[in-house]
């Protein structure tokens, strides 16, 4: 089984932004899959067991952009 | 000796833009120095001898960007 959650980013601007985003937040233990949207912000990660928010917020951080939501 | 040159880069829109068209730039033969203004896409290059526009705007289409001047 898996699970998916989307979160809403803020900051990013490029292709660039997109990747650092999608390599970080892929990073963490358990997570399969990650989809960026780089105009909405819209991250959508797909999991093994529900992700700790704080976990997803500091991937997101680490790659230098704000969770929003 | 060396020369410096400013060039007006179009499209980068964050570090990441930055440090990709500072990375190509870099690599033309000859160029010892460049300095990438984000806000205003100014490119100044030092090299040994004036460059070639067209090489400068290769390495910039290489980046993924456009040479607008």
């Amino acid at each position: 089984m898996s699970t998916t959650a989307t979160y809403t980013v803020k900051g990013m601007t490029c292709g660039h932004c997109v990747a650092s985003v999608k390599d970080e937040v892929s990073g963490i233990t358990g997570v399969s899959d990650v989809v960026v949207e780089l105009e909405s912000g819209a991250v959508t990660v797909t999991s093994e067991s529900p992700l700790d928010i704080a976990t997803v917020q500091a991937a997101v951080e680490e790659a230098g952009y704000e969770l929003v939501s």
